[in-house]
């Protein structure tokens, strides 16, 4: 395929947000996944409602708001000590195993790559710097600047804006399949990482492609 | 409290939206209230995605296409005729039983009452029809004139624009706390129908009033 540049959404497609799992588990035992999951679940219901009411907050704040709000349904107990521990576990995600490789083999193909995140810079820049991969990318993009979140087609025009190469040839890649149909919308070329075989969202819109796993896209778009 | 005017949600707070986890049931035993939880989630946030994304489609489309997901999701055999019949009880959902005798009441106080919901008047209308609620209200508004859904500002404002009222002298009544609290950060004096004992978003905002039900809302706000 004709793709200049490589775009990725950060959290759940290059870093596993369900990582905080096992710390949530080590504080409340038994409650690990299920806190992980509705705090992940109230994270992205906080960015699309903040940004329908035009109430803009970072995503470092926002993830706090929605950690607060998932430990008091769980009735868990959150002192200040847990809840800086959790959001500091955002600072330390882990890639899923196929992301290094994917990304060096990606960057030997000579496509410029940059990452496009709901992330305000003070997590995505202190994650990729403990993870080593700060160099990895040419740009790494924020919807901050901007005060809205995904999927607001202006997001994604930053991307453009930026690497100079029209939409469709621009390649971005998402696990959140409503991240990568909201980039469809826009008019970039997509991928969508569908780990869990799950099915694809109804949004009026399609993939171009749908992969299993990153480690799938480097043969998929060789020149 | 100097209320002019007061305008309720309608799915959720009106109108019990698992209603349809019966029907739901009938036709895949078992799963009934899996199904209702996700078409419902599904539903909402295919609501704000779309809204986000620019491309708005009615909330009977949405409902249609959440219900799709969702079936495919679980592993649920969607056809034609179980599609139809599971979006027609949208058209027949009960409202709680403590809704007639407190509209009744606060109709009867001498305020205004409407109907401010996502709903499309393909929806909303019929349903108003079947339950004999028609009447109940002076205005019933929809978010399809405006291509967008709740909790964006414009969706509240259209409700000031018909009652006439100002923001802060028109009671919005949701128990969606989203809803809630996209009405508050509007600037309507809101209260939360919180049925369930939920814990209250974090979304930089609290509602005037969080009441257990539709029934104590009369005295509250008796003049």
């Amino acid at each position: 395929m004709a793709l200049d540049a490589l775009v990725f959404d950060a959290y759940g497609t290059l870093f596993d947000v369900h990582a905080v799992s096992a710390r949530c588990e080590e504080f409340w035992p038994g409650q690990g996944a299920a806190l992980s999951q509705l705090w992940r679940q109230k994270q992205l219901e906080y960015s699309w409602q903040r940004s329908l009411m035009n109430r803009y907050a970072p995503f470092s704040a926002v993830t706090r708001e929605a950690l607060a709000y998932s430990c008091e349904t769980l009735g868990l107990a959150l002192d200040d000590a847990r809840a800086q521990a959790l959001t500091a576990a955002y600072l330390h995600l882990e890639p899923y195993p196929d992301v290094p490789a994917a990304l060096a083999q990606l960057r030997a193909d000579g496509r410029k790559l940059a990452i496009l995140t709901n992330g305000s810079p003070d997590m995505i820049e202190p994650l990729l710097r403990n993870r080593g991969l700060q160099g990895a990318f040419d740009a790494v993009l924020s919807v901050d600047p901007l005060k809205i979140f995904k999927p607001a087609p202006q997001v994604y025009q930053s991307a453009v804006n930026r690497l100079g190469a029209p939409a469709a040839r621009i390649g971005f890649v998402s696990s959140n399949c409503w991240d990568a149909l909201g980039a469809k919308s826009f008019g970039f070329t997509v991928f969508w990482i569908n780990r869990s075989a799950a099915p694809v969202d109804r949004l009026g819109f399609q993939p171009d492609g749908m992969l299993a796993s990153l480690g799938d896209l480097p043969p998929r778009i060789a020149r």
